[in-house]
């Protein structure tokens, strides 16, 4: 596909518990406070069909699902939201925030479960239409501060998903490395609010708000 | 993945209303009445996740679910199916039958819907990692021959489904030119006892069945 240039498409990447989330809330406010029409998708979900794919993905037991089905319903859920929502609120001129895109697969399924990350990106464009976010955010921190600011849940994070989670932050460091001008790397640990003006800063600098 | 030479994979392709769900079954009962350890699966489904999956292609507006979807749905069954009961069962030294496996994805999601064919042949791959049945027969009938065996449903045929039955059944016919040792095509003109004892010989003459 030719993605209209009318909107922007602003993901939010990083490893569980690393603040992205708030970060992507605290945009959307900000840019729908100047006016601006935007709108926040959370994967996976956001059509009917992505939620039904979410709910055959958490009610399954996780020994049960292979690590290839996993990425196949991921990916399968992203299609539909694409299609579904993405494309056609771009194409109306909006502003489309995703917490977690394509990214989160390689990362996650590449980094997190083994599957060969060349064929993860073929398969992203493939989900995709190998449309491209104009700007990734990473918010980055060390999983042990992930969990640190879990307390709550802070003992169902053993010392596997310690490694896991490392490994799903290396990866997303590579591909900051490789694509310097999608992705834009935040120092996580510094406070909300001054990694929420950064990143206005960048979309102010790079005038992706019209 | 190097799958273990114990058992035995046999699939059966072909359009809607070719006869080799019958075949199939037929096939089973045959297999089981030698004494051979044989079972049957039907896609999409098999495993409890498979048919909650199923669940999600089948309940759907099919205006609403996209091809891409469609194609990563089908093929996060199969993965399942796969890795859950096929590979296990032929470790275990028995015959697998399959009504419906890779080739119809190649069929339907590339002639039926139009998606690249050589990146279907890579998604299933992935998806299979990389197992190939041991012999594949394709009941090969054209589709208005299919339309006028259906007759309760005739009404429901319209000119749009013959034209994808059509171009289903031409890419079933290039991928048997392409695998001529792996696809064998039946005359799914003949009876079916015919048809099914062309089908024993074949399994015979090929020493499938030890």
């Amino acid at each position: 596909m030719s993605i209209s240039p009318k909107g922007s498409f602003i993901t939010f990447e990083g490893i569980d518990g690393c603040g992205k989330s708030t970060q992507a809330k605290l945009l959307l406010d900000y840019l729908n406070d100047k006016g601006t029409s935007t709108i926040l998708v959370r994967e996976p979900g956001g059509t009917r069909i992505s939620e039904e794919i979410r709910q055959v993905l958490l009610s399954t037991d996780r020994r049960e699902l292979t690590h290839r089905t996993e990425a196949l319903l991921m990916t399968a859920s992203r299609a539909q939201l694409t299609d579904e929502i993405i494309i056609p609120n771009l194409e109306a001129g909006k502003i489309v925030i995703a917490d977690r895109y394509i990214d989160s697969t390689v990362a996650y399924q590449g980094g997190g479960r083994g599957i060969d990350i060349a064929w993860l990106h073929e398969l992203n464009q493939f989900t995709t239409d190998k449309l491209l976010p104009n700007i990734t955010f990473f918010v980055d921190i060390l999983p042990e501060e992930a969990a640190r600011r879990k307390q709550t849940e802070s003992d169902r994070i053993e010392e596997g998903g310690m490694d896991l989670q490392s490994r799903v932050r290396e990866v997303y460091m590579s591909l900051a490395e490789k694509a310097p001008n999608r992705i834009v790397v935040m120092n996580g640990y510094e406070s909300t609010e001054a990694i929420h003006q950064k990143i206005i800063e960048e979309i102010n600098r790079r005038n992706i708000v019209a």
